[in-house]
């Protein structure tokens, strides 16, 4: 009677990547990415069931066998929630799942436009969010207005030796303010505020306890897993972030744009506190006509659905999209001139601006082969310490050429 | 034509709690636990296929990606089994599972009364049962008689350098001897017997084969698995337990109770053997009315299905349950006087007292709300070389708030 | 309509086997099968979902929660592949699989005569096939004729520091050249070719890139997952095998041969290159009439169908098979004598013999007990700095009872 549903999920994402490095390279340790390993990686291998149950409750039961890191890692929980609908459009979940963090992170993980999301609103959601984050959220899903407000937790998996897992706030509104047969206009603002950081030092409850922000090239086939920009654990009190994102839509073409702010307030040191901000902005074309899709449930746009599948008796080709982003991100702060030691308050993360281009063929509803080349450049300072010589350059530029193989449903 | 079925199995229990010790505790270590950690942990996120085939034999596959020891753990199995049904009510099951162990570990992880079993009868299980448990059952399921017979092996992922796994037979009998329209009433007896302790020893195969009793206070959020009692390894020729049970139903009143005693017996070594004891009684009223349900393919009670279950358009409550529970679990032998040094033959276990309260709501019969209140008490004496200062208390006094909230079908 | 299509799969292989050692095999240390553990093992517990897309796709995402050394392992991806037939008999499939290795290979692991592959069809299809392994594969399924070419990489959760991932070529062709109502005769050729060996090493892009060629004694039970026969790590410029194998029907009869040569190509080091080789001979007659099936889309024999299943009621024995093995592995190259060191070129990998008799039956067409007996005799000689005495006989003979309990669909 429709009241109970039941329903299988499959997600496989197969990358394969082949990272091209000058010799340059070579000087920087393996840490900071002299040796990028080229290959082929299952990004997520899902499977999973939902469904609704008595009409006023959802859930959700969904495990992932790939992996984030270059490697395929075991089977895992990446979402797994009850929801409660009785009250729509107003929700309340909870569970273990990714909280809604932006409109980037809104974007299903089958539906991103790149392999890969970009990496400023990948630091924002990572902070209090991302899969397998213990959480509770209200939701308000009302066609154009969407709201969340979670209180979220440690990620599935974390362990905290002392006084408890991280505690924080995320929050992200966004609204579908114009729409018509033409334009669809979106804008929104999300932030998160870390009230209790992971206690997961090993020498007390008064040791340190840790923040680091750090992500890949949007990039994860490397198996080293290595993050060429990172802040390095940072003895935190609290962490935050805010944002501001906005996406348009006119018949085939789209454009999205986002800001972010990240900062770090330290345990007492009389150190000022370091903050840091990324930027982005990407666009797709798909030359068969069709467009992306809007979703209400998530506040953000989805994959063209192809209008002919690919047929070789009947002639349909599917669709095709073109697509173009630049992204940079800076977790640098007072990070001080190479040859020099760091001021004391400085963080070196280094600084990383990314060139994308890419085809996506959606040969069906199903399937979708992604064809990605970028441009990544790290700038980057090492610390007086650091690996091979102190206080050199310890950024590079160099080119990926990325195929991704998916089918979903 | 009802000779094969196909069921899709998921369960969700996602707990938190808060751990409110006093400032006494930070004199412990914290493998005594000086600092339990409060937080949120899947206990359970499970996703199975269950059915029957040519109507004679029915299969189990589960797996669980939940975690028993404060944090979620890869996917693994928790029961895959074969059975045949053909000679009904005798069944002949083989496999990795939870094998029969007594009345408490009849109610399934979905029907327990509280969020964890109770110590007493967990240490009794654990010996030659539990998940994953690799054995081979003669069962007898005949509506009021409840017989099953084990021989039992390793647990699945234990890995045994010599000589091969546990081995050992564990085995329960209960019956439902009185039933009317208000009254049931359940007795049963079970017990267990080690023949071979497992060869996890790196030094070969004449080695020490140890067998520890240790669990949990009744709640597993703790991320560092703190178990507050347990008798430390002991280089063990048998182990051993036998226990009685028995529960009585009035309507929607439910009682059951329980005794357990446990035995090692040392590798000759001229020392006594030890042995150790724990009891139960827990009982639960279901405000709504409802009754707690009888599983004859069990041997167990199940949890309330609610009349009505909730809807705000309706106006259904659910059914909403009171229970509480008091258990004491002696794991000390000749352990001597605070001060002074253990006698040769003592072990130092600890006796854990609980006293839990708790409220059960059912919104409606596939989802479930449980906030428990316990009280736990650790009387425990620090062995010679142990944590701090040799020979003091290292017991402790603590409340805990926690709340489950599940999903499953 | 027949487009679409979703399946669940299933498959426990629950493995319990006594290793009947000699007292003299305590001379040799545990790398070398000194104490071979007995128990139980669930080989495999695989959970899965296949089907069609679109008419002209089709998928499989096969999950693994069993293991191949000893103990159970935790979820792992199997096989997750993406498959386009659009052009049947011709078919192109991408991700991560058992890429089609040899005519042992193509036999499913639910369909194998005893509970491992035999020796040397493991090896051959060890080198750039076997579980997880990413590829891609053009196949030619024709009825009679089986093609199937594979570029491959490295296997799932292979993690590689430097330079990327293995990359090699395998291929195998087999010709049902004769059939009629009572023969079947089928022959197969097959080979690989690894261009590039893994990168694990950690001291650098220019350290050592080893391969190792070695296999279970047709046994998986041993907690330890010792492997008696093996070459060591050879640093590798490249590695190759070919192989020719022969299967013919004859009502209930059957029987299956092969023959398979491995070498490698060192890194440039004035030693001369090792080679090795293996054979086997199996065969099975069906007691109760039935015959093994054959599988087009695999270029294998598959299981017998039982005609009348098992019943107590009804009358029905299942189907019930003898069979028997027997397989050499010779992993021995320049190994010189006992008591002297070995030759400088030389390796010492050891010869492995294996007598295999045993009895499967399938009580119906989703179950199989097989029960099985070996008799092992490894020759192989210890290196100069070797466990316990050097240059000596490392050897041993000893006999294996071991049954599995399958269940699958």
């Amino acid at each position: 009677d429709g009241r109970f549903s039941l329903g299988l999920r499959g997600l496989g994402q197969f990358d394969n990547a082949y990272y091209d490095q000058d010799d340059s390279a070579s000087r920087l340790s393996s840490a900071n990415g002299g040796a990028l390993s080229s290959g082929s990686n299952f990004r997520r291998a899902q499977l999973g069931i939902q469904g609704k149950l008595f009409g006023d409750w959802s859930y959700l039961f969904n495990y992932d066998f790939g992996g984030s890191s270059g490697n395929e890692q075991q089977g895992r929980v990446q979402a797994v929630y009850a929801q409660y609908d009785g009250l729509a459009p107003f929700a309340l979940r909870v569970g273990a799942y990714p909280p809604p963090a932006n409109i980037e992170d809104g974007t299903a993980s089958g539906d991103t436009i790149f392999l890969e999301r970009n990496a400023p609103a990948e630091i924002a959601r990572g902070i209090a969010g991302s899969d397998g984050r213990d959480a509770i959220t209200a939701l308000y899903t009302g066609g154009k207005l969407y709201a969340a407000l979670s209180l979220t937790g440690g990620k599935v998996a974390d362990s905290n030796t002392y006084a408890g897992e991280q505690r924080a706030v995320l929050g992200r509104v966004s609204d579908l303010f114009y729409s018509d047969n033409d334009w669809r206009l979106l804008a929104g603002v999300n932030g998160s505020y870390v009230f209790t950081p992971p206690f997961t030092n090993t020498v007390g409850p008064n040791g340190a306890h840790t923040i680091t922000f750090s992500t890949s090239p949007e990039l994860t086939v490397d198996d080293t897993g290595t993050k060429l920009v990172s802040t390095g654990a940072i003895n935190a009190e609290h962490a935050y972030h805010w944002g501001v994102e906005g996406a348009a839509q006119w018949r085939s073409l789209y454009g999205q744009a986002g800001y972010f702010g990240y900062g770090i307030d330290r345990v007492a040191t009389g150190l000022s506190n370091p903050n840091f901000d990324g930027w982005y902005l990407q666009g797709t074309w798909v030359l068969t006509g069709e467009r992306r899709g809007y979703s209400a449930a998530n506040g953000a746009f989805t994959s063209p659905k192809p209008s002919v599948p690919l047929s070789l008796k009947g002639g349909g080709w599917g669709a095709w999209e073109l697509a173009a982003r630049y992204s940079d991100l800076d977790l640098n702060y007072h990070e001080g001139q190479i040859g020099s030691a760091m001021p004391a308050d400085g963080v070196r993360g280094g600084e990383q601006k990314i060139w994308t281009a890419g085809i996506n063929w959606y040969p069906n509803s199903l399937l979708r082969f992604a064809l990605d080349y970028q441009h990544v450049s790290v700038d980057r300072i090492g610390s007086t310490a650091a690996p091979v010589v102190a206080n050199t350059d310890i950024g590079q530029s160099f080119d990926v050429i990325s195929l991704r193989t998916q089918f979903g449903f």
